[in-house]
């Protein structure tokens, strides 16, 4: 199948850490605002193409989790894109309310004073 | 020394990994694009915060490396933000020339189609 054969293919390009993670930057489309940083193992990739909601390997509670499954406050990806040595992703999204569990819109709402 | 006072504040809240690294986004000022992703030492941040130049840690070389130190195509720092957990920075940077060793504008040049 079309849409499987193109799944393997971005597979095979990216380079899994040696937990079989790999970072993704979601960036808000259309303001291109970083919202937060999470990690993405082969299964949360293959489910976040196929259905087009992010879906993340949370490293906390060790188990797939779909960005707003229960927040409601979803990812619908946009855009996928990798980086030039394969280790790190950026997608863009379409985000429904704030993406921190915080509440802010982003998770780096704290700056740093230089 | 206050600003070296401020820096240590800052270390305090940075939820190093395992590995004694946090992953730090580098972000266009102005045009918000992402340029790039890479990794930050202790040392990598002092040095950062205390210079203006970004400095990250070579995971591949294993030391510091200032960002255009070879190329010319530096990266100022205009703005340091920690995520709502602590295990991430961003980092709003002047870009000179291009972020990426391909030339690209960016490292994540390259889109995935879906």
């Amino acid at each position: 199948m079309a849409i499987a054969d193109a799944i393997e293919s971005y597979l095979a390009k990216i380079a899994f850490n040696a937990d079989g993670l790999v970072p993704v930057i979601a960036q808000r489309h259309g303001t291109n605002e970083v919202l937060m940083i999470a990690w993405m193992d082969r299964e949360a990739f293959i489910n976040t193409m196929r259905t087009g909601q992010m879906t993340y390997w949370s490293r906390s509670r060790k188990k797939l989790w779909r960005k707003g499954e229960t927040s409601g406050n979803t990812q619908t990806l946009r855009e996928m894109h990798i980086d030039c040595d394969g280790d790190a992703l950026l997608a863009l999204v379409d985000q429904v309310g704030p993406a921190c569990h915080t509440g802010e819109m982003t998770c780096f709402f704290e700056k740093l004073k230089s």
